[in-house]
């Protein structure tokens, strides 16, 4: 039977035989997958009519809402997922990766999203720009969400996290998605989409499915899509090159093929912690899913001095994990999800053995616990070494993207350099070593040439998440060869499904737009600030205070209650002597201390507390005799879904009797929310 | 003679024939360019071998300066750059925007570069995300120059300002480029090229210079290197499908056609003063530049019911503008810049009138002021007008690059939006409304398909600069049509030529690469930190406080003292009913105060002044009785060129006697350097 696509709003299973999808273990026929008769263009228009306008209306918070909510559901069918999975090769291990990380990816970007974001549906990117020398005319970023379908096509290897890695930003942005799972693991992500849409928690078109090929897709994207893809460079160059992609400027994000490589620093000798947790790691990234992960260590770049002593601490390593059905008793790792990865994977070390000695064999029949040898996909670890890695183009080329490395000696710290990025552009480079000179020079000499660059000694190995695991947090991705795109990476992903557009106006118009005080009208409140709730309060809400005269006595005072005896407070002559301030002056916090004795109003009220308070700079020195006037302007409102307070910011400007600027900070209050 | 290119460190002029440039109102033979005999493969290793080494060692801030340098040098020459301008065709308020818009280009670019960047060489991006529980492992994303060598692709209608648009970005990156002119206009770029060697402010290879084909240059494009193209679509896709680009992932950053519109709000009816404003900005960017501008307005989208009062105004005002040789006298528009683009107009013009009335039309011959109509590229001002806008393609699709706008109605405020976006993605727009929820509703309906937009009203018209000046500070570029590419937009566009790469390690680590104290090693200073100049104090030095006891007496003292009685502090009763405190509780000025008062030390010495204050967070309360402690780190030090003192950031963590983190905060410092 087919899988099915979700499409329109329907589950359809098409009745065409399609491609048959196997057990990656035993070789047993599960299901078939195809896409035939599904209707492209109306999968398209469905999202951009249903989905997009439905997300697109929503803040950001209650987005990362929809992501917890889906993140907490999917969490109970664990079990079931676990299942399918073992199908697919992946040891319990490798399916926590797959079906916890991505789980847990939906977490983090729902935290980060409420965090980070604001509680509205567009983004204020960056700062006011003065454009004019009165500022009437200013100009600020924004960034709304793009009109069209996000396109998600994903790799076999992690049918869970890859969706849902690239689906929680597009949702957190607002975009509706398509997921196209690689066919050799579809239907691990079918089972999991099933589940989220039974869930009802997302809205009609957010999410479709395609189980099978994409048809004429293509064709009809529009200059509001966006593509991303994860799979073999051929494949990239290929779609890249649609024409409707190049004529509308489809973003078009790509991740492929990478030769990552890991760094022995020279300061990591044999019996060196350092030396021992690389020998770890790259068995570690070796065995992992059978080496059938992007990130995987593929060059492993030693001293010259250490090749024999990694060569032989890797192998004896990697000669004890037991490989099998993962379903089976005591298994580490397990096949590949098919017997054309295994095949070609066997041809790429037999390339690599041009130009490198193989060390630990895996390509070879072996006996394999709870499967048979020929009818699973197996390959066992295997080691190559190249003695001149300088000289060799292959071992920087071939990605045999399966459980293989390739070590190779470096003779200088600049050699190492050099090998690391003849690769090309990869998603992630490790170093370890404890010196941070080597830290420092690696670090600026490899890293324009890997996303993600992990340096790991004995302080902070034992919390690291290791060398190939990508993070909701950190940019995954990397230049040239690895693809040039960018994933993850916290809130900037979420960006990449936003459309940012310049705004010019008036300090009025920029208020409008972003919902955050940009300088223009400032309107005298009809009450006390402290007395208004956070839903009463509007932006542009000024209050201004009475003044008060700053005396010699206040800053003699205020100097010796606090202990702060500053001579440029306490000493005429050394403070005349002073370039910035010629002569006594207040405190700066002598002033920020009277300035709320001006605007605080005492009794309790909606204000709950000043949690903070930010970007203050003293502009101009208060003196002994000057006086100060305060003006309090509600800048920003951001409360949180489901919280009965909100966090209100108040633009806080200090001037003297000429008018002139002293001190200008933003403040933060809770306030109660009305009941 | 043939121009000349600059490669490889010399100036080359080929003695093979090249294509003639013509003078663009008399027809006049200026020169001739071909690039044969240029070795590409050598300009490209020139670049990246020479140039790209000495500006990658340079911090920011030096970069900022050699283009302030660079700037002020050009800016000696410019009558001799506005003499060739005029032969473009460029009057001599054309000539201001390409010639002074360029050299302000490149100011702006120097001074944000001082200020929003630091001064070293590689940019901190984002903020430490926490990895782990215990914060052994953490992780932050730097952006590190891109190793290889900037082309940029220019197009014919801004010689100067569309070269130093691109090169600000590129060498404050710290990136070499080959700068590639369109050949009619190429002598202007030529001659701005050879004052900014000659100058001899440039390390050699930073900047190197195509007059003429791009040859096999594409083919030795690697993974560091970087395209930027400006011109028509059907180029940009025929070299964005370059091999070499789609295999190594070199970004290629195009703009290209661009329908831009400009919306008459409802409210903007005639008599009303955005109404005038409107029609002044319409009749501008069809003249200026004689409308070869890629942010010209060509849609003019107006309330069906101002239709009328539009086209007589704008005519009647383009009937005003007199039309000529740019050296004439009175001239206020010139020729189109070769009369291979007069022929494209015409040719454009007589499509849109498929569907769309000519109104005003200045195709057809006239007489021209000091030339003569057939040897020069000579269109008149020319207006279209469409009834059913919304049924018509080709207005939306057709772009005449010349002195060429189209008029259409809208009935509702939707349906402007509606044909704003028919464009599929623009450069620019501009909306004429003096209503907020106009301003509102436009921009969330338009803000995915423009790069910018324009919001004029009679408050912020005098000052601003326009619907159609791309500025430095903010986003130039936009989706689909226009290439989906952003220019300039503030340090933004510098970042595209950087390779971000996110680091992962223990806090020392991210310290090492970061030079910002991330959380590790907090050392105790030799002593007192405020005896430390600036070039003595080194990140990570501590300094750890005394302890205060905070009383009663304290809080109601500082609370009589300041007048900030709120009752959170005053009144025991109602403090305990606060949700947050429970009970009274310290100030938090008084907690900053009295911190101050024990770290500060008040003689003399090279601490000139607390200058601000940043991300302060009231993190527990302190309650009378409490004792509390503080710690001060210094977290990073930021000096400009130049300057006899520098930045020193602090953290500040004030802790309660049981370790508990009470307030964290950044204190500014401004120290005094080493003599």
């Amino acid at each position: 039977m087919n899988l099915s696509s979700f499409a329109y709003g329907k589950w359809i299973s098409p009745e065409t035989q399609g491609t048959a999808i196997k057990d990656a273990s035993t070789g047993e026929v599960l299901a078939t997958v195809s896409s035939d008769g599904l209707d492209f263009k109306a999968m398209l228009e469905f999202g951009r009519e249903h989905g997009g306008p439905a997300l697109q209306q929503m803040t950001f918070h209650e987005r990362a809402l929809l992501l917890k909510e889906l993140a907490l559901y999917l969490s109970k069918f664990k079990d079931e997922l676990y299942d399918i999975s073992y199908q697919t090769g992946a040891t319990k291990a490798d399916t926590w990766i797959d079906v916890d990380g991505g789980i847990q990816t939906f977490f983090v970007y729902s935290s980060k999203g409420r965090r980070e974001l604001p509680n509205q549906p567009w983004y204020v990117d960056g700062d006011v720009e003065q454009l004019s020398r009165n500022g009437s005319f200013i100009g600020q970023h924004i960034m709304v969400p793009r009109r069209g379908v996000a396109l998600h096509i994903d790799a076999y290897n992690f049918p869970v996290w890859g969706m849902m890695e690239k689906l929680a930003p597009t949702l957190l942005a607002g975009m509706p998605a398509i997921v196209k799972p690689a066919s050799s693991t579809a239907q691990l992500t079918e089972q999991a989409v099933k589940r989220m849409i039974e869930s009802g928690i997302l809205p009609e078109g957010a999410l479709q499915l395609i189980s099978g090929r994409t048809g004429d897709l293509f064709d009809h994207l529009t200059c509001q899509d966006i593509v991303t893809f994860t799979g073999s460079a051929a494949t990239a160059h290929y779609l890249q090159n649609h024409p409707a992609i190049i004529k509308n400027a489809v973003p078009f994000v790509a991740e492929c093929d990478s030769l990552n490589c890991s760094i022995l620093g020279p300061d990591a000798v044999e019996g060196s912690e350092e030396f021992d947790l690389f020998v770890k790691e790259v068995a570690r990234e070796v065995t992992t899913k059978a080496g059938q992960k992007c990130t995987a260590i593929r060059r492993s770049i030693v001293p010259r001095g250490q090749v024999e002593a990694v060569k032989k601490a890797l192998v004896d390593r990697l000669k004890k994990v037991t490989v099998g059905d993962p379903r089976a008793e005591g298994v580490r790792m397990g096949p590949l999800a098919s017997l054309a990865q295994r095949q070609e994977v066997v041809e790429r070390v037999a390339e690599l053995s041009k130009e490198a000695e193989i060390v630990l064999d895996g390509t070879k029949p072996f006996d394999v616990v709870g499967a048979h040898f020929d009818s699973g996909a197996f390959v066992g670890p295997t080691v190559l070494c190249c003695d001149q890695p300088l000289q060799s183009g292959l071992i920087h080329e071939v990605e045999a993207f399966g459980p293989v490395t390739t070590l190779m000696p470096y003779d200088s710290l600049d050699e190492a350099i050099e090998l690391a990025n003849k690769g090309e552009g990869s998603l992630v480079a490790s170093l370890f070593t404890f010196d941070p000179e080597v830290v420092f020079k690696v670090t600026m000499g490899v890293g324009a040439y890997h996303g993600r660059l992990v340096v790991l000694d004995r302080t902070s190995a034992g919390e690291s998440t290791g060398h190939g695991s990508p993070l909701p947090h950190m940019k995954h991705g990397g230049p040239g060869r690895a693809g040039g795109g960018e994933e993850q990476g916290g809130i900037r992903a979420v960006k990449h499904y936003l459309q940012r557009v310049a705004i010019q106006g008036s300090p009025d118009v920029l208020t409008t737009v972003t919902n955050r005080w940009a300088g223009g009208t400032a309107n005298t409140m009809d009450a006390h600030p402290f007395r208004k709730s956070f839903d009463e309060i509007k932006i542009g809400d000024a209050l201004y205070t009475k003044p008060r005269v700053v005396t010699l006595e206040d800053v003699e005072h205020f100097a010796n209650f606090t202990g702060d005896t500053f001579y440029a407070h306490m000493d005429e002559e050394a403070a005349t002597a002073n370039p910035i301030f010629g002569g006594r002056v207040a405190h700066g916090y002598l002033l920020l201390s009277f300035a709320a004795g001006l605007f605080v109003d005492p009794a309790p009220g909606p204000v709950l507390a000043n949690v903070g308070l930010e970007n203050l700079r003293f502009t101009k020195p208060v003196y002994p005799g000057d006086t100060m006037y305060v003006r309090l302007v509600c800048m920003q409102r951001t409360a949180r879904e489901n919280e009965d307070f909100g966090e209100v910011r108040w633009d806080v400007t200090v001037t003297n009797q000429d008018d002139e600027e002293c001190a200008n900070y933003e403040l933060l209050t809770h306030n109660t929310r009305v009941q």
